[in-house]
């Protein structure tokens, strides 16, 4: 029998006052939460720790995202939950950048009220535009990247996606891999595991990376990502977690729990009153 | 003034028996003979120099390039013009590998009589398919990669080209660079400056590295490409030459020669009656 919760080293845990929290795999899967996921969140919060989900989805805007998560019953604050293209609007407005996008059309809205002068430096933004990645898309964020000097961001870096009909299909990071290659100019990842994703997070809950814990079920972006930012994690049993995730990197997860629950409780026991 | 020929070294020429010979910028430019190429031609023949064309292009089949170079009054055997595509089906034959291609049409007929079995293992290859590059085509291509453990031949890997409106476009590199990142599979180049795009030239001419000599104007694709496979190689100061070109790689070219009568020249003076 497996326990519900395997710590790893780490002899003294550092008070814990806000938790990052990867939701797909983690909250729920598809439309369902996943038994005791929500009293779990609720009993974060009663326990005064903060909130901020980082979940790196590229077709669905934060709207969706937060509504998603209410008829669940976890009420969150638009602001709480951060998305790469959360990220990459912000690193657009703080540089005052023209964007140029290349993403799934449902994104937009994350961007509607980015009002850059029409003298703004370029950027181009690609993210998962599916079947919006033409070679006539491409070749205009290629013109920008080259032409205009632009900053490159990208919402994702992944290979390849399980598709509807069971098979593997080309991901963003593709169609990122193409531009970089032909522009010889390198994108910025916003999104997991790129170290300013977590930064970000770490803002919204106000946290220094020893004040925070990342739950996640993906060892690589959720843990090994987190780590590398100096923030503990937590590997969940749930959503794409397969036996043996966690002997993957190294240093291990701070703590394997069995699900959202289990790892919630061994938080909480961890937190200062 | 710039002399007609520049040597670089090499006290002692061997016997050159053989010319692998780059045609778009040191033959012609367009659809125009370059001054005193079509002469040029002829005197290496008169000289019983056997003769390669080694072209990149990858939007012409291999009749188009003899075509062309007939109506300049160059007559050159199909079997003597090699292009990145009868490279590679060369290679398919080869292996008994069963295509899917992502090419420009215009190049369907150099694979044309290609049969394999239907069990023959896979093989995936990408050239230039400009406006063919959709998302569909490109995850079709990838599917093969990934589900059917295909070979995986590149007919180029350009970054970009120069478009019809003055301005870069995307070119078929950045497709193998999205293919290779999503399946983490390499690709092989099938072309310039290839290692194996050389050896099959000098298959074609019959002759042993040392035997024959490269004449181009890309230092890079033609020059540096020749000499990694052993080859001397002259560069020509026309096509895309630009002043410098030759400092640009170590090993220097073997020679600068003003255009390819002047190549041509020092080759001959060369040549063992």
């Amino acid at each position: 029998m497996t326990s519900d919760i395997t710590t790893c080293g780490m002899p003294s845990a550092p008070s814990v006052r806000g938790v990052l929290l990867d939701i797909g795999g983690v909250v729920y899967v598809g439309e369902a939460p996943l038994p005791g996921a929500v009293a779990a969140v609720a009993r974060l919060r009663a326990a005064g720790i903060k909130l901020c989900c980082l979940t790196n989805t590229t077709r669905a805007p934060r709207r969706v995202v937060v509504e998603r998560l209410a008829r669940m019953g976890v009420n969150i604050a638009p602001e709480a939950v951060l998305t790469p293209a959360m990220a990459a609007r912000r690193a657009l407005h703080e540089d005052g950048r023209r964007p140029h996008f290349l993403i799934h059309p449902a994104l937009a809205e994350d961007f509607a009220d980015l009002a850059p002068p029409p003298d703004a430096p370029a950027a181009v933004v690609v993210g998962d535009a599916g079947e919006g990645f033409t070679y006539a898309a491409l070749n205009a964020a290629f013109r920008v990247l080259v032409e205009d000097d632009a900053a490159f961001l990208a919402l994702a870096r992944n290979r390849s996606f399980r598709d509807a009909d069971g098979r593997l299909s080309l991901d963003a990071g593709a169609f990122v891999a193409a531009l970089e290659y032909a522009s010889a100019r390198p994108a910025t990842l916003y999104g997991k595991p790129a170290p300013a994703f977590f930064a970000a997070g770490l803002a919204v809950l106000g946290c220094a990376p020893d004040e925070a814990v990342m739950i996640g079920d993906d060892v690589e972006a959720d843990i090994a990502g987190a780590q590398a930012a100096g923030i503990a994690a937590v590997l969940v049993r749930t959503g794409k977690y397969r036996a043996g995730d966690e002997a993957r990197i190294d240093p291990p997860p701070r703590a394997l729990a069995a699900d959202l629950a289990a790892a919630v409780d061994w938080i909480v026991a961890r937190t200062r009153g």
